[in-house]
């Protein structure tokens, strides 16, 4: 039999953590999730231990209904979740086991159903046309088939602050429909996602008093209160909360499962995950960046890259010192890690800092350092932008580090010639980009030319195969993300691009920038940098 | 005299919007504002009507001690907003009147002065390490130094709520010391932004009752909770509150200034504005963005983009009849719109909806409705997304209603037979970008070659070189922003490139898209749609 309740959460069935990214969190511009991206979603999710997962809506969206089909045929195995169907009860008029949207909700396999039915009385009469008894005998009806037929089942009350401020007794006779036809969670919606905190506690509270049911809470955030609002419903006495990956959704997007269990965990020491899962928090909420295909945002609370980074030349001396001083948790804790930012604003005590990640002590060296600092400073007033680039900023240092040391220059594994890229959109439509590379490396000169997608790919394609006999290491150095940012200080002058290449040999990865005008020439600049930067570990471990 | 306090704002003094997104907002990983960057953002918020601008803290940023110079010479006239320099008290067993740092703020010119100073008493000792009695010395002295030079002063309790927790007497000494020197509010700071609502709230209750003192608040939003907290703060007797515009500030931001100003306005019915202010949120806030470098959150509250788009199908029939049942506000108060975005999960009714924002009536040509839905599904699911290019989409539109009557298809300003581009990195280092096009236009076949800081550029400049002879209008066309994102469906594919291009006539903007596996390719297709939008238009005047 599937599992109609989470597994392996200290808290058992008595809190539910669950995550709707995959039907709510869809909703977001730009989001398209293929089949397998859902299926990768649940697994991240289900290995995260949340208590229940809703995968769409079986019956309206073909893409969700495959989803379900194939998560029953056994390509999903979920060892904490449970799956849930999203769907509609039954149409006004018509019968719930004859309805065709109740009964792909049945025979979508998923053990639990989340229902959705309206709760503010101007939806049913405006959008549903149709009158209140009518609407609750909707719910009543197709929950009590639903769990005659062995599910679970979860009301979700759409509209339910603005219909209870609105018609409170209407908007309870839903829920007690609800729990008259055998649901056992009533989930009050902020679909509008107009609440603040105050207000939406308060309401809990009151229907908690007046029901006695079990109530679940589901935020939009746009009040950007979402996440407030979920830990807020939490503590007035809702023991379910609905909430999606990174706050993906509609609009403004929903209440972000890791900032709300982060909160949860860490400020209201609830141990709603199990043990040991917070600790996978950022990794789990950049994998699910990374298929939905949208930039993890960095200032994301407790999982963003800065989430834990501090710039301020104010502090960075003081951090130095007491690091526990200015983190409101140890990042460790959800997986995140402390960084220090280099920036204009931070000067020698951060890069002091920063050197030391990279393992360089720069304490020791104070003219390397001032230098280092000055050209860091000269070069992000062009446009570079170390923050996101520790391999080209390591690099730096150590080239300074040599000049203060008066050390010779480390031996480049290659230096360029020139190069060309030509291409040419031909009257077919046909498109062929070349580039043709002239390098020197092991003091001979190689000419290379090879094809690409692009103009960047050809480059770097060419590169390659002009370097790789002689270089036998590049083979395992791939190219693992590329990203391009145009930068117009202001609109009408001449804008620089930063591109931004990020390497892998399957270990590690590294990131390298470059700035330029030509995009071109500033992609060159990161595929150098992402290379030379190879090449010195392979040379440290050859040498040591 | 230069004002002290806020003009025009309907609660003058009562209640202040304090703006700090020159000093603490410019923290963010990212940010890097030029003088007259800063005199520019101080401009924009000013015309908003925000009571207080801290511009900065002179004495220890040079560009911040410029910026002060030339506001105070005459470069930033404020109608509404009185200026503020940031800075800390004198430093330990120092003299007020002799302290540099102390001297440079009452030089700075600025009528108001915040003071930052500690208020945990485990800071106190491990990061300034001097005792409370010399800290609080500190602060008196300082504040009563600056006051008596005629200068109002605020307090900012660094890390006030952590201290509260660990040390209440020694945290309230701090403020007692400011206001005993002449401060006339005390600003209680999240400063590792660790807070949630309920607590942060009882503090604040806790604090006016024992102190009776005016209280400010300044939240971080490490628990993705800095909107929510800094509203409870008002809601329990803050009436300061310091925000930075979108967010901005250091790991993961300070409270969003809009989101809060549209709670207090919207939600709460508080007037902290000038009337009519609120319908400049979003043009303010897009206008800082872009300032800041930055690429506006179209997911952000009441401002972005996307906070009143609605995508999904369960909706978008109902959104037709009753727009006003499906947005927490109307978007028109906080100056931002309703849209209905384009994507495979809306289909028929949100296109039809589209559609009527170009003034097509789709709704009368039900097969072009079709094979234009199908049109968009099919190069969605290429990488093409319409969603934030509406010129691009209308022109898809508008074909498919002249297929579907059997006009005959518009004709093209322009045809393209071929294009080449040339990119040489010479020996010396100069890098050469050339485009040749060969177009037909007006019947006559055109070849024009061009130079330009890259790829793209060339390819732009080649193509108005040949073009402008022919269609005079495009002289007032204007490249206005170009945007790039590489979609990689997973790690190891062939990715394809989504161009983006936002062009400008000086009356309207609009936005177009191409997708390509070529950068330039794709470029290309975005500047040509955008050509042929500005050509129909045009076109329209011309025959009607």
């Amino acid at each position: 039999m599937t599992r109609t309740s989470p597994a392996g959460t200290p808290l058992g069935d008595s809190f539910h953590v669950y995550d709707t990214t995959l039907r709510d969190g869809a909703q977001r511009e730009g989001i398209s999730y293929s089949v397998a991206d859902k299926l990768l979603v649940a697994r991240h999710l289900d290995s995260l231990g949340v208590g229940f997962i809703e995968g769409g809506w079986p019956g309206a969206m073909p893409k969700d209904t495959e989803f379900f089909a194939r998560a029953a045929a056994g390509e999903l195995e979920l060892k904490h979740a449970a799956l849930v169907a999203f769907g509609a009860t039954r149409r006004p008029g018509a019968k719930a086991h004859e309805d065709p949207q109740v009964l792909a909700l049945l025979h979508s396999g998923a053990p639990v159903v989340t229902l959705v039915a309206k709760s503010d009385r101007r939806h049913v009469e405006r959008a549903l046309r149709t009158d209140i008894a009518e609407n609750c005998a909707m719910v009543r009806d197709t929950v009590r088939f639903l769990v005659g037929e062995g599910r679970r089942v979860f009301l979700d009350a759409e509209h339910f602050f603005d219909g209870y401020a609105y018609d409170p007794a209407c908007a309870l006779k839903v829920l007690e429909s609800a729990v008259d036809g055998g649901a056992d969670v009533v989930v009050l919606c902020d679909t509008n996602g107009g609440q603040l905190p105050t207000g939406l506690a308060e309401t809990v509270t009151d229907v908690v008093a007046r029901t006695g049911f079990r109530v679940g809470i589901h935020c939009q955030d746009d009040t950007s209160c979402a996440v407030a609002n979920s830990v807020a419903a939490v503590q007035a006495g809702a023991s379910h909360v609905q909430c999606t990956a990174n706050g993906y959704g509609e609009r403004a997007g929903n209440a972000d499962l890791f900032a709300v269990v982060g909160n949860l965990v860490t400020k209201l020491g609830m141990p709603v995950l199990p043990a040991d899962s917070a600790a996978e928090l950022t990794r789990v909420s950049h994998a699910l960046a990374e298929i939905a295909n949208i930039a993890p945002d960095t200032h994301q609370a407790y999982v963003g890259a800065s989430a834990f980074a501090h710039k301020a030349g104010l502090h960075a001396s003081a951090i130095k010192v007491d690091p526990e001083l200015y983190n409101h948790i140890d990042p460790v804790t959800v997986g995140n890690g402390m960084r220090v930012l280099v920036t204009e604003m931070a000067g020698r005590a951060s890069l002091e800092l920063k050197g030391r990640e990279f393992g360089i002590d720069l304490a020791g060296q104070p003219q390397a350092l001032s230098s280092a600092v000055r050209k860091v400073k000269e070069l992000e007033a062009k446009g570079w932008s170390f923050e996101a680039a520790d391999a080209s900023l390591e690099l730096l240092l150590r080239r300074e580090m040599r000049e203060d040391a008066d050390l010779p220059a480390a031996e480049p594994p290659f230096t360029l010639e020139s190069y060309r890229v030509l291409l040419d959109r031909r009257p077919d439509g046909a498109i062929v980009s070349e580039a043709t590379v002239k390098v020197r490396v092991d003091g001979e000169r190689v000419i290379a030319t090879a094809e690409g997608n692009g103009p960047v790919h050809a480059l770097d394609a060419a590169l390659r195969k002009g370097l790789l006999p002689h270089l036998p290491w590049l083979d395992t150095v791939e190219l693992a993300d590329y990203k391009v940012r145009i930068l117009t200080e202001h609109p009408g002058t001449d804008a620089v691009t930063r591109v931004l290449v990020e390497s892998t040999d399957g270990d590690h990865e590294w990131t390298t920038v470059g700035v330029h005008g030509n995009i071109v020439e500033a992609s060159w600049l990161a595929l150098c940098d992402a290379l030379v930067h190879k090449a010195m570990h392979v040379s440290q471990l050859t040498t040591s």
